[in-house]
């Protein structure tokens, strides 16, 4: 990602979750983290984050995708020992699609958003409204998008060690890259 | 507590989270805990409770303190098994005054509001704006109440057994009674 597009997509990111009522200390807001897995479609492909806690037992974020962005499907396998991560993610404002493998049965036409341009192949789909939430066990592969209006949610987990994500699309590189313009 | 009484604090529980801008579900408004510790002195002593999810492994919880109200003074103790509780709070509205023996050398003199009506022994103050947030080992004591405009505080923490807390004050009882008018 160039500079100026990392500065482009923070500032939108910052609205929302001015939009959310979600106060973010100067600290938080200058290492707001902007994951574009890779793949230069930012707008498309990314997921915007603060991460308020992170301890050897416990993790909570304050996610933000922009209207239609997508956060690639993935899953979180035993890590350092331990059980893969476990999360709970809680809409705070805007509409997020999540979809799982928790109906096996589910099929790519059960989805209701346009499909992203990223491998997916879980479909069973949950619609997080604000205030509504959904709880993703270890090794359950998963992916989700916000709606037109763009979403903020907040993650409650077990410790996340992002490196060890295992994504679908195999063209993924977790950690980004900045740029120079 | 009296159902009446209930009611009222539940009703200006409510408000809070909406003044901080938190969407509730139905379900989670009608399950709101209030726990007066069995002081039956709810408004000097008390915390409104939604627990968003409580697993084996993570707890996440929205809390609120009306003005002035103290959750008073306890410690996590490991419980199962496993280690103590580890909590953070993050003050999402208002403000809280925390105390932790983080200093053992802190006093009572250095409580900057009215000492609560329950029994206290540290005084290590940390004041937490919306935003700011701290961090609660296990085993460590602490108590905090809220300035005179309330609070609204997230809670992200591992499982919560709050069953086995220890409280300084010997005439706590953590599980709330509610009786008949």
């Amino acid at each position: 990602m160039k500079k100026s597009q990392f500065e482009e997509v923070k500032a939108l990111a910052l609205a929302y979750y001015r939009k959310a009522g979600i106060v973010l200390t100067e600290e938080e807001m200058r290492r707001l983290e902007i994951a574009d897995f890779g793949l230069d479609d930012v707008y498309r492909i990314g997921l915007e984050i603060v991460t308020y806690i992170n301890t050897s037992r416990v993790c909570a974020k304050e996610m933000v995708l922009l209207p239609g962005q997508t956060c690639p499907e993935h899953r979180h396998v035993p890590t350092a020992g331990r059980a893969g991560k476990e999360e709970t993610f809680r809409c705070r404002y805007g509409k997020v699609y999540l979809y799982t493998d928790t109906d096996p049965g589910a099929k790519q036409e059960d989805v209701s958003i346009p499909l992203p341009p990223t491998h997916v192949t879980v479909f069973h789909e949950t619609v997080l409204l604000p205030g509504e939430q959904f709880t993703i066990y270890p090794e359950t592969l998963h992916w989700f998008a916000a709606g037109k209006e763009g979403a903020v949610i907040s993650e409650f987990s077990t410790t996340s060690t992002d490196e060890t994500d295992q994504f679908t699309d195999t063209r993924i590189v977790r950690a980004p890259k900045i740029e120079e313009d």
